[in-house]
C-alpha cells in the first residue's frame, strides 16, 4: 500500500512538531511557511519545504499540493489566512484536509467549508493536563466513554510489594488492571500473583469513579 | 483530604482549557491574567480572577498566591515573563509550579529555576495528532514505554459481524484485546464469541508494530 | 404585508449609502459598527444604530439581530471579520444574509459557508463605468442577456430635430426605442412621428453590436 | 475612428475591475499603481502596467500620460494622492479626467480642480443594491427620472401561465412590458398573448409606484 | 472702519507666531487646531481658541467661521487637511483665505479651489537667509524689481568717521543712502556732511550690483 | 576676493531653499541630509551632495565639511541631531555656524555652544505674513527701528493720477516717499511733480503710525 | 551646616539607585520622572516626588527646583531631554547641576551649556568590571594616578598562615599592605608579624605593575 | 600563564567600554552583538567581532564560544536574551560566565541558572556618585567593610601649608593618612613633617565617621 503523502501548512511549534513525528513515523512531509526564517530551519527536517503565501490559489497550485493526499493547515493566529488556504486546499482535490482551529466560532467555520477534521490542540492540551494536575499519579489516560476510562497510573509506596490479589482492586474498587509496566518488561494481562513495586506503571480501566477512588486510596 | 487550589497565569486558549476542565473536576481555580478583558470573560467560569502583572513580587503577594498549591504558568508567548512569573511562584512558596514551555531552551531554563514539571503543549499535541492522521482508525492511545501502546481504534467495515476468535489476534499479530466499547456500553475483558460491529471500538494493547500490522489487514 | 426590517453589519462607504437608501424607501435599518464615531455620524439617519464588534456571538444576540429579516455584512476590508459576522448572522437565524466580498477567493467561502448572495460592489461598479467611459452618451443600461441590453442614450447634435422615421432605427440598426425622456415628461412606446430633441435621452433596446452601430452613426 | 486610449492611476478593485472591462471591449489601457505587486498582477490582464507615484510629475510626465485620452483616478483612500494625481494629469494635457471620490467633500476638490466627471461606486452600488434588497424579484433597473424607472423583473410562480392580457398590466397599474427575457430568446414589444412562465424575466416600463404595485401584486 | 477678524487654522510654529503677531497689532484672532496640548498653549495669547478637525464641515460651521474675514489655513504638513479645509472655509463664505503650501503643486491646488493667497514661509525664508549669508553686513531688504532693491546695510569699520561726500556713492557706485539709522535716531535723506559711525546701519537703494559693489568696497 | 563655500545639513523646505537662491548667487553649496531620495533630489541643484547622518563626527570629517567656510544647520525636527551637528561643525573648524531653532529653549542651547546665529524661520515668517495680512496694500517692509520702517505699498485708485505734492504726504502724515516703482522704471527720489498711478509701487519711509495712518487714508 | 538638598531629574536605574543612596547618607531628595509609574514606585523611598515633563521652563519652576543646592540629569537614553532639562536647571539657578552622558559627544555639549559634572556610569563600570574580571582576587581598587593603584586584594590559599615579613612584599614587589581586613576587624598599619589567613582582605598601595606581579606570584 | 580569554555578548555603553578597558590590560577579546552597525563600529577596537544573535545554540556553537574562558553577558534590556544567552553560554562550557542584571528580579534568575557573577552597573555608579557628590573633595573610595572606608580626598585651602603633625589626624579624628599624591610624585606612608598642598591627594583610612568628620572639619 502507497503511503499517504502530507503537506503541512504553517510550520509554528504545533505543525512543526506534526512534521517531525510523520517524518519519524515514515511518511513524506512538505512543509510550507510564509515566514522563511521557520522554513529554513526546518529544510533539514522535512522532505521538502517551501516558503510560499498559501492564500494564493495559483501559489498552491505551483508547489502542486493536489498531489498530496492530506493536508494539515496548521496555520497559529491568522484565522482568514486558515480559512482561506482551507478552501483552496479542498478545491484543488486534496483528499483529506485537518485544520487547526483557535476556537469554537473558527471550528465552525472550518468545518461550513468542508474540512474533514478540526483540531483543538490548545484546549485538548489544557484538558490533558488537567487530568494530570489532580491525578499526580496519571501519567496518560483514554476516555473510552462519558463514563470510562484507561488510566495508566504510577505504583505508589502504599502499593509497593503487595500482590494484585492483595489489592483485590475489582471487589473494591470495581476496575481492573489491564496490563503492568516494569522496569524489566511489560505485564499483559497479569495474574493474581504478580506483585507491584514502587515506580511500575498499572494500566487500570474503569469507570471514572472507580478510579478516581482507587487512586485516592492508592496515595493517602 | 482537602482538594488542591490552583493558580492559574496566563489564560490563553490553553490555559483557559485548563482552567475550565479543573472546575469540571470539582477544584478550586485562581486565573490571572494581564489583559483585563481576557479576564472578564473567564470570570464567569473560574472560582476567582484578577487582571494583573504577574512579573512583579507585590502583585503576586497581594493576591496571596501563596495560598495556593499548584500554580502554572500557562503564559503565552512572552518567554521573558513566564520566566520571571515561575520565580516568584517558587520563591513565594508555592509548592508545586507547573511552566509551559515554547521550547527546548525556555524548558531548560524553565528546569534550572526549579519548576516541577515543563509542559510543550504544541509539541505534545503535533505528536498525538500524527498519530492519528497516519492511522485513520486511531481515536487515541497511550505510550506504556518504547515499544508497547495501548490503542483505542475503530472496527472497521472488514471486521464487522466477525467473533474475536474469527479474528484470533493474539495468534495472527501477537496483540490483545482488553476492551470493546459498544453502543450499548463497554466490555471489559472480552471473550472470544464477543461479536464486533463496524463503529464499535476496541482497545488494543500490543508492541507498536504489532497493532500497525493490525490495523493495515484490519483496513486493507 | 409587513416590511422587511434590515440589519446593516459594517457602515462605511457601500453600508452607509445603503442604509441611507433603505431609510429612503421606508425601511427600519440597524447599523451596527465598530468604530463608535462611524455609528455617532449615521445615527441621525438610521432606525437604531449600535457600536459593536460583530464577531461575537453574545454581541449579536444581545442587539437582537434575530429580529431582523435581512442581514447585509459590509464589512470593509476584514475578510475574518466578514466571515465570522456571516456565520453568526446565519446560525442566529437571519432568514436572508447578503456579504460584500473583496475578490473571488473571499466570495467563495462566504457562499460555502451559506450566504444568500455575495455582492462585489467595487468589481461591478469598475464594470458599469468602463462601459459609461467608452460609450460618452450612454447613461445607464440593463444587461439582459449574453446579447441583449437595454441602453439609456442621449440624443447628439447630429439627431436633433429629427423624427424616429427619419432615424428608421429598426431597419438600419435592428434596434428600436422603448422610451423618450423630454424635459416636459416621459414618451413610452413613442410614434413615428415623435421628433427628437438635442438632450433628450432615449431608451434604446437592441443587441449590443446593434446599439454600439447605432450609437456610433449617431456620434459620428 | 481611432479608439481612445485609457490610463488608469491606482488598481484596486474598482481600477482592475474598470481596467478589465475596458480591455474587454478592446481597448488600450495603462495601469499605474504604486504597489508593484499590484502591478503585476495586473500585467497579464493590460496593455500596459507601471509601478510608479503618480503625484510627482516628473514620473507622469515620464510615462507619457499626456498620450492618453482618458484618464481615470482610481486612487482608494488616500485623498490627498487623489487630488494631487488630478491636478497633474489635467496640468500634462490628459482631455478627460474621471475620478473617484471617498465622499462628498472629496468629490467638491476635484471638481474645483477641473475633473471631468467624479465617481462614487461605493455609494452608488450602494443605492443599487438597496433597491435589490428590497424587491427580491428586480434583477436591474434604470432610473429614467425622478418618477419613471424600467425594472427587470423575474416572473413569479403566481404569474406563471398567464398570458400579458391575462395581466392586463396597462389597465390594472398602469405599466407596460417592453421586453420578456426567456430561455429561448429575447421577445422586444411582446403581444397580449405572449404567455409568462415562472424565471422568464419581464422589462418593466412605468412609473416607481405603478411598478412597485404590480410587483407587490405579482407576489404576494 | 472696522477692524479685520482672523481665523488661523493650524497652531505650529508658524501659525502660532502670525497669530501672536496679529494679537500684538491689535487684531482678534481665533486660533484652531486638532491638537489640544497646543491649544491649551496658546489659549493665553489669542482671543478665542478651539481645538476641532477642520476638514469637517459641521465643526467648521458651528464654531462660526464665517464670521471672520480672514482665515489662514497654516496647517503645517498634512496637505489633505490643507486642501480640504481651505475649500471649506471658501464655501463657508470667508471673505479672504490664505494658505500655507508645501510646495508648488499643493499650491497650484490652492490656487484652483480658489485661494486668495499661497505663502511658502520655508522656501521664502530660505531665500531671504541666502542673501544675508553671502552679505553678512546687510541686515533686511526688499526686492522692488529684478534689478533694483533697498538693502539696510551696517556701516564697516572702513567707513567709519567718513562723510556721505566722501563716499560719493552715487557716483562711485551708483546708488544712494536714503535714509541712517544712529544710535540717537534716524536720519531721511541725509546730506553730504552727515558722517557715518561703524554700527550705523544705512538704507541704500539702487541695482542689485551696484549695492553689491559698493557691499564689496565696504568690507575689502 | 575668493567666495565664501557653504554647507547646508538638512534639505527640508527651508535648507533646499537656501541651497538653492546661494548657488542663484553664485556660490558653492555642499547639501547633507541622512535622507537619500532628499538628497537625490537637490543632486542637479546644488554643487556636491552627500547622504550622510551628521551627528557623527567621523563621517562629517570625511566628508570634509571643515573646508567650508559657513555651515547651516537646517535641520527640520531633531532638535538632537541639531545640537549634536552644531557642535561638531563647530569643534571641526567651520568658521561661521548658523542654525535654526525650533523655539527659544532650543535656539538658547544653540547659542550656548558656540553657534553664529540663530535663525527662527517659521516664527519670522509668521511676524512678516501678519504685517502683509493687516495692511493688505504692503507688499514688504524693513523695521528699521522699533519706530520706524520703510514700507513698499500698492499705490491704491484713490491716489490714481495725482502729483507727490497733491498727496503731500511729508506734511499731512510726516512720512517721505524714497522711491516709486512704475512699469517703465524705479524713480529714485521722486520730485513733487511725479504723478502716481494705480498698481505703482511706492517706497516710503516714516514711523510704524504714520505710515499706517497714510496706508488708511490712502484706502478708505 | 545646612546639608545640601537634591534634585534628580529621571529615575531609570542609575537615579533611582544615586536617589536611594543619597536619602541612606540621610539626604533630602526630590524625584522627577516622566513616566508616573516610575515615580509611583520611587514615592516611598525618595522626601518628594513628581511626575513632570522637565524640558518644560514652567514646569521646573512650578516644581520649585530653584530651591535645589544640586541637580543631578539622569535622564536614560534622550539626549535632547538631557540638555534641555540641564540648560533649564542652569538657567533656572540651580547651583551644581550634574548630568550623567550616553556618549562622548553628548558629554561635550553638556560641558559647554555649562554642567558642572559628566558622568559616564556604563562607561566607568565598564573599566571597573574589567579590571575585577583580569585579577580574580581584586575586590576594588583606587586609581591614584596614571601609575599608582590601592587595590583591595583577597588573601589566596597560597599565601594562608604567612607573616607579612614571611612575604617581604616591599623587598620583592616594592608594593606595600596598609591594612588587612579580618573576619574579627580591621588592621591598619599591620606589623611584619601580622599573619594573612585565607579569605582575609589586604589592601595594597603600589603601582599597577608591582601590584600585579604580587597577584600574579599570589595566585600561580 | 596563558592569558584568560574574554568573550562579551552585547557591546552597548557598558559592553563595549568593558571590552575595550579589557583590550587596553592586553586581553583577546571576541565581541557580539545582534545589531551589525554596533559591531562594525568595535571592530576596529576589539581583537574579533561577530554581528549574531546569540539566544540560539547553534550561531554560539558556530562562533566558538566553548574556546572563551570567561563569558560576559552585557546585553542591555532584553531580559530574555540575558538569560537564553547565559544558560547558552554555560551549557556550552564558558567556565566563568559574568552577567548584567537590570534589576533584583533578573539577577535572581541570573543566579538560578548557574552565572558566576551578577553586575548591576548602573544600581553600583548610582552609589558610588552618590558618595561624590554629597563630599565634593572626595574623589573615590573603597568600602572595606560596613564601617571601614579608604577615601582618596582633596586638600582644601584650609589645609594649604599644614603638616601632618599639625593635623595630627589620628588624635582629633582617629583616621590615618597612608598616602599624599603631590604634583611631583606620590607618597606613601608619610611622615609627620610632609606639608600638605591645595590640591594635593590624601588617601585617608578609618571608620565612615572619622572620615566624615575630619571632610567636614577640612572644608568648613
Amino acid at each position: 500500500m502507497k503511503k499517504n503523502q502530507f503537506v503541512i501548512v504553517g510550520l509554528g511549534r504545533f505543525g512543526s512538531s506534526l512534521g517531525r513525528e510523520l517524518i519519524q513515523l515514515g511518511y513524506e512531509v512538505l512543509g510550507v511557511d510564509k515566514d522563511e526564517e521557520v522554513v529554513q530551519e526546518m529544510s533539514d527536517v522535512l522532505t521538502y519545504t517551501v516558503s510560499a503565501d498559501c492564500t494564493d490559489e495559483e501559489t498552491l497550485r505551483s508547489i502542486g499540493v493536489r498531489n498530496f493526499d492530506v493536508g494539515v493547515v496548521a496555520i497559529g493566529d491568522d484565522i482568514q489566512a486558515s480559512i482561506l488556504t482551507t478552501i483552496l486546499l479542498k478545491d484543488l482535490g486534496v483528499k483529506t484536509v485537518v485544520a487547526k482551529a483557535l476556537d469554537e466560532l473558527h471550528g465552525r467555520v472550518l468545518e461550513k467549508i468542508g474540512v474533514d477534521r478540526v483540531i483543538y490542540p490548545e484546549r485538548d492540551m489544557g484538558i490533558r493536563v488537567a487530568h494530570q494536575l489532580v491525578s499526580p499519579n496519571l501519567l496518560d489516560y483514554i476516555e473510552l466513554s462519558k463514563d470510562y476510562t484507561i488510566a495508566e497510573l504510577v505504583v505508589t509506596g502504599k502499593m509497593h510489594g503487595k500482590t494484585l490479589s492483595d489489592l483485590d482492586l475489582r471487589a473494591r474498587f470495581g476496575c481492573s488492571i489491564v496490563a503492568i509496566n516494569k522496569p524489566n518488561g511489560i505485564i499483559i494481562a497479569p495474574t493474581a500473583t504478580d506483585v507491584l513495586h514502587e515506580r511500575d506503571v498499572m494500566v487500570v480501566i474503569g469507570t471514572n469513579e472507580q478510579i478516581e477512588q482507587f487512586e485516592e486510596a492508592a496515595t493517602r
